[in-house]
């Protein structure tokens, strides 16, 4: 019971380096700062700075999110494990669970700030759009040396073993993306969240996959983290989607390739990181031979790619950078599977290094003399039982026996008195000792300079790695979403101006999950472009809306979709209002929290937006509900005119999908065997019956004469409603009225 | 950003010893078997045999409950962080964070396992109901053997100190608590985890506290444990509940016993896993101490406790045991503040054993001598710079500088040469520097043995010491009750059969988390026990209904409660149906749950159950939802009988409630400031109006269009609703009526 496996889990803001190397993901620490100068045109520098950075392989970005609104999309889109803000910014913009450092103030003033951006990348002005970009930027970096050791505080370990100690600069940070956040689909914390892009949702302990889990077909840790990042921030160009399409499309028809690929990519070392160790005087021998593994394989992977059509792909291959130069000096010098240390010798190859091989050399011979010595000793006292030894704490030693003692030649001088025996040492042993000892030392030593030497050499040639390591990435993905297309049946999606009309379509994460999962079609166009989704729970509502959703966000990611066809449009944003948890103690309640949501989709949504609503308005009286439900459904069709589903299980709702000309109905229904619910999960036209509950209730064990009860008052509603609610005989599917007709005298008390 | 401070999570299952005492939570591995014996009668041993045991603790429980849902209840109860089940039972009783462990089918066979009971408790047969409960408790102790490490595996650490490495008996394990359910109220882990009795419901990453959270005065870790377990298992037994509330009375009344009983309580060491280790010849000397300094505490217990009146006060008082025989011993003995190593000395007083004293002596005699070593040889040599020195691979020496190297005596012998100087010994040094190793060894391995004396003395009184740490802890549980009840105005509950009334309760935890907390009144009796609660989300219905829950758990557990008075009933159990979220990739669904968990309190709640309904019926269409919802107040008013609190936002359900004798409507209302929704979370007779979540909308910023035209289409159904629903004005509350007709005007789009 005690004393087994001790499971460690690390905070994602204090991962040490060696625990970051573990998982492929990014590890981002953020800066936030907002505009203080009153020239600042908000409209075009944006109100706030934003600027995220990876210290683990050199990833920063910057943007200038325009609103309160827009920095939480940002923060949520990135995940930061901590950030940093400026003294003019709250930290209530990052969630709990990202820790807000406390930083050093002077580090946001904006002169010291564009003075360290100026250092690392060049002149802010013609890199950032604003006053408050430069300052994050500039902080976010000045936090980076600071973490890293070089100003202030020393790093905790093998600090001695840093290139440079005094100065704080990170080498390896040479890239700064900028970008603008309408060059990406927006996909805010709560679309993440619902979705289930990339963090599970835990309901009473069972945990799902992710979209991302089910796409990472990736061979290497480079490969991981592209993919995520393509998915957090999907494409709006057509051309540039179109572009991945077609490297996926020629590597989803060629498994040859793909899977020549796939193979030689699995040899690739995360050296996006590992040339960041590099570059810091952190690597290791074994780091390094790493990167050499890496190297071998491009050309490899440019052989393969000899065949290679699309822009994509032969941009890919023609810009892979060989590194002739680098692999071929640690081949050299680096002795294939070094030790972890680099200062106790056993790096450097024979014939690399002169000097080093004379000291080798001594050491070895001295070696060979103390060997022999035992069998001239033996002879010389004629002691048969005689022993050359070495211990730790005395070095050399003969050993002779008691009984022997009196045989021991005068040269020999008592080292160590045992209970059996002496053990002594000669002049000679002693000179050979004190020979090869210096030798080893020397040699060490030595092994360590030219070790340090050949990383200083791999350091200068940072930049190449970190272009080859992108590249690599990107062919990662590529190779990823054809394995994907190609395994799981996916195509390729088109686009148009007129909507969207998905043929067939899956939900990527659950189809993996169940044996058997119904496709279904999804068209919406600008006709009509609303949809309410009746049904009971479990019969598919849910997962139907979130595979519209999907097959949308992986299309502009460039992926292949899960569909038999999908024509589709380019959206500028998800909008996602599905249920969450009352939250007691914190004083929120579902409603304010769904409304606040509301409220935002409202606001935000264009006609170029995709709107999930799940069962908006179950918070509150059921009247209540059903008006805001029905406002919100008019606003939604009236004025925003966004492709929206709604889901609700207020059946009044249908009826104002049929008044509305943009509107139409669909409906989940439900059929029932042997005293058990069974749902077909096809969707259709038109909507549910009301009566799906009871079903329910009755498989899930509610006793008969609640049942019957509860029939008896459906059916008095139903007849009270008709008048008002007129339900059209045609449109109403048959299977619910079937249902309620059914025998259930079977069900256990 | 990376390298600083590491969080480390362990899981439950997995807890190292040492890891286990930071934590004063009980950690229980469980055993499930189900009953072979075609002649074993259910009614009378049960159906399957349930035993759980902390291992850190000793505490061994055993029961034997009568059917699966019995075993859930057990199960969550005692929320084992492990597992072992019986070839005959699947693993499925134990929730997904629960390891199942596999285990050697023999040990579950019935002679093997009534043997091994028998050598630990004695006849199994006058102790356990059945042979189920017989191979549960005999299973898991073979479990708890081979899991220290005395059967088959090695323990991992310090398995060498183990007083009986040969032999796995577990020599703490010697009392086995069997027990009745029936013998307390039942509290279901849906009841626990929705009542947050002990796990926060962590909803978007805020954390609440928990009933036991705030309940926590205890001073010690026994106490901790003890009171877990007390609300974990509230009793029945009207006069056992009146024992502890005369306890904690008493010591709410005396402050300043109070105060000196949780002070003296502070200095308490957790004895009780403090003696297992004791036992299991894991103790160190720091351990033995700890032991010490609680028993030193224990006379001063006892008169401060000399005017205790009542009897648990008194009994636990005379009861408590001075061990003033392992005090003493381990008084002389063991030095205060010890190393952790028992190995290397410095354990044993002066005084406790002559040979050690000798030995001792003969140490610090040499070590004065070479002390006045360099003063005489520097005389005798006339080198001033002579130094005597010491290091870890050469041991003593005479250090000479090479320009002295000419006045060196012939008696010195070289030992080490350095860059400037040479390092010598003397046979008189040497000789000297033997004699104090040997004696420094035989001293520190004498040393170890008479520490494994007195422990193996104090290990002999093992039960003295877990019946003192027993009643020490129900005292600490005491004074914690009474601290709580003083500090935040708890009075002293009643109980009568009739029904429950508490005047001006409150939430235990929510009154802590705000600043100002509205109390409310509950009445329930025999003619009218069902209420029907409606009321926007945010106004207080789910916190009212659980306090009402709240306040009858910590009565019956021995607490007194967060009310200005309370006169309440015996409750066999208590039943929630509240939110939970949906699981989209598990293909649950909410109603699904929902309707299960209904299933279960219609079939099983009581007249002396009381049943919180939280929406039921939200998970299916509105129709249907309210169908049911109306099935089950009939049924639970004419069948059950139950004490219901039933929230809904079913409004037409408050006319159910006006139609049925025994039900009652409840409301909670808002009012509104500057464009805010505010609640002022009382509760009257009533229904509530309807239209609350409009305003809800409008504070959540819902644009005005949209909230304009739901108040248009609220105000048609309402009216059209007349006519059938007979909205009775009398009983309606005016406050939402006026909020519907307030300005929106301010509110922004």
């Amino acid at each position: 019971v005690v004393d087994r496996a001790v499971t460690r889990v690390v905070t994602p803001g204090t991962l040490t380096e060696d625990e970051l190397l573990a998982s492929a993901d990014n590890n981002f620490v953020a800066c936030l700062t907002r505009s203080a100068d009153p020239d600042d045109d908000p409209a075009t520098t944006g109100e706030y700075g934003f600027a995220v950075l990876d210290v683990s392989t050199g990833d920063f970005y910057a943007t200038a999110p325009p609103s309160p609104a827009a920095v939480a999309d940002e923060v949520g889109r990135f995940d930061p494990a901590e950030a940093i803000v400026g003294p003019e910014v709250g930290t209530d913009a990052f969630p709990a669970d990202c820790m807000v450092s406390p930083f050093d103030r002077t580090a946001f003033d904006v002169d010291a700030a564009a003075e360290t951006v100026r250092e690392y990348f060049g002149d802010p002005d013609s890199l950032l759009a604003g006053e408050a970009e430069v300052r994050a930027c500039g902080a976010l970096l000045a936090y980076a040396e600071y973490a890293r050791g070089g100003a202030g505080e020393p790093a905790t370990d093998d600090s001695e073993d840093a290139t440079d100690p005094e100065d704080g600069h990170l080498d390896y940070l040479n890239h700064l993306t900028r970008y603008d956040p309408r060059e990406y689909m927006v996909l805010d914390p709560t679309a993440l969240a619902s979705l289930e892009l990339f963090e599970r949702r835990a309901v009473r302990g069972i945990e799902g996959a992710t979209l991302a889990d089910v796409l990472d077909e990736t061979a290497c840790a480079m490969g991981r983290r592209r993919l995520t990042d393509w998915l957090r921030r999907p494409l709006v160009d057509e051309e540039r989607i179109a572009g991945r399409h077609d490297a996926v499309g020629e590597l989803a028809r060629d498994p040859a390739t793909r899977e020549q690929l796939h193979g030689l990519l699995r040899d690739v070392y995360d050296v996006e990181r590992l040339i960041a160790r590099v570059s810091r005087g952190r690597a290791n021998a074994r780091d390094l031979r790493s990167l050499k593994d890496t190297l071998d394989v491009v050309p490899e992977l440019k052989a393969t790619l000899a065949d290679a059509d699309c822009d994509r792909l032969v941009g890919l291959r023609d810009g892979l950078d060989e590194l002739e130069d680098v692999r071929d000096l640690i081949g050299r010098a680096i002795r294939p599977e070094p030790p972890i240390e680099v200062t106790e010798g056993g790096v450097i190859r024979e014939g690399y290094d002169d000097r080093l091989d004379d000291l080798r050399e001594t050491e070895r011979s001295g070696k060979q003399w103390i060997d022999e010595l035992e069998a001239g000793e033996r002879e010389r006292t004629g002691i048969d039982s005689l022993k050359v030894g070495h211990n730790q704490v005395h070095g050399y030693y003969i050993e002779v026996t008691n009984p022997n003692l009196d045989s021991v030649p005068e040269d020999y001088q008592r080292r160590q008195t045992l209970k059996n025996s002496e053990r002594f040492y000669t002049p000679a042993l002693k000179e050979r000792e004190d020979e090869i000892f210096r030798a080893e030392q020397r040699a060490d030593d030595l092994e360590y300079e030219l070790f340090r030497e050949v990383r200083e050499t791999v350091a200068a040639e940072t930049e190449r790695v970190q272009r080859l390591a992108d590249r690599v990435a990107a062919l990662d993905v590529f190779v990823a979403f054809a394995t994907a297309a190609a395994q799981y049946d996916y195509s390729r999606p088109t686009f148009a101006e007129d909507g969207i009309d998905i043929e067939a379509g899956r939900h990527p994460v659950v189809e993996r999950t169940q044996e058997s999962f119904v496709p279904n079609d999804a068209s919406f166009d600008r006709d009509e472009f609303l949809a309410v989704v009746t049904g009971p729970n479990m019969s598919g509502k849910s997962t139907y809306m979130r595979q519209v959703a999907l097959v949308c966000i992986m299309a502009q990611a460039g992926s292949f979709v899960p569909a038999a066809a999908a024509d589709l449009r380019i959206l500028d944003r998800v909008f996602t209002r599905v249920g969450a948890s009352d939250d007691i103690a914190g004083g929120q309640s579902t409603f304010m929290v769904e409304m606040t949501e509301l409220a935002d989709i409202l606001r935000e949504a264009s006609e170029d937006s995709l709107v999930l609503l799940d069962e908006v308005g179950r918070g509150t009286s059921t009247a209540d509900g059903l008006a805001i439900a029905r406002a919100v459904t008019e606003y939604v069709h009236d004025e925003l005119r966004a492709t929206t589903l709604f889901a609700t299980h207020h059946h009044e709702l249908t009826e104002t999908a049929r008044e509305l000309d943009g509107a139409f109905n669909l409906h989940f229904s439900a059929t029932e065997t042997d005293d058990r619910v069974r749902f077909n999960h096809e969707v259709g036209r038109g909507p549910a019956t009301a009566s799906y509950g009871v079903e329910v209730a009755r498989a899930a064990g509610v006793p008969p004469s609640v049942l019957d009860r509860s029939r008896e008052l459906l059916a008095r509603t139903t007849a009270e409603a008709v008048p008002n609610g007129g339900v059209d005989a045609d449109e109403t599917e048959s299977d619910g009225a079937d249902l309620v007709a059914a025998d259930a005298s079977a069900v256990a008390d």
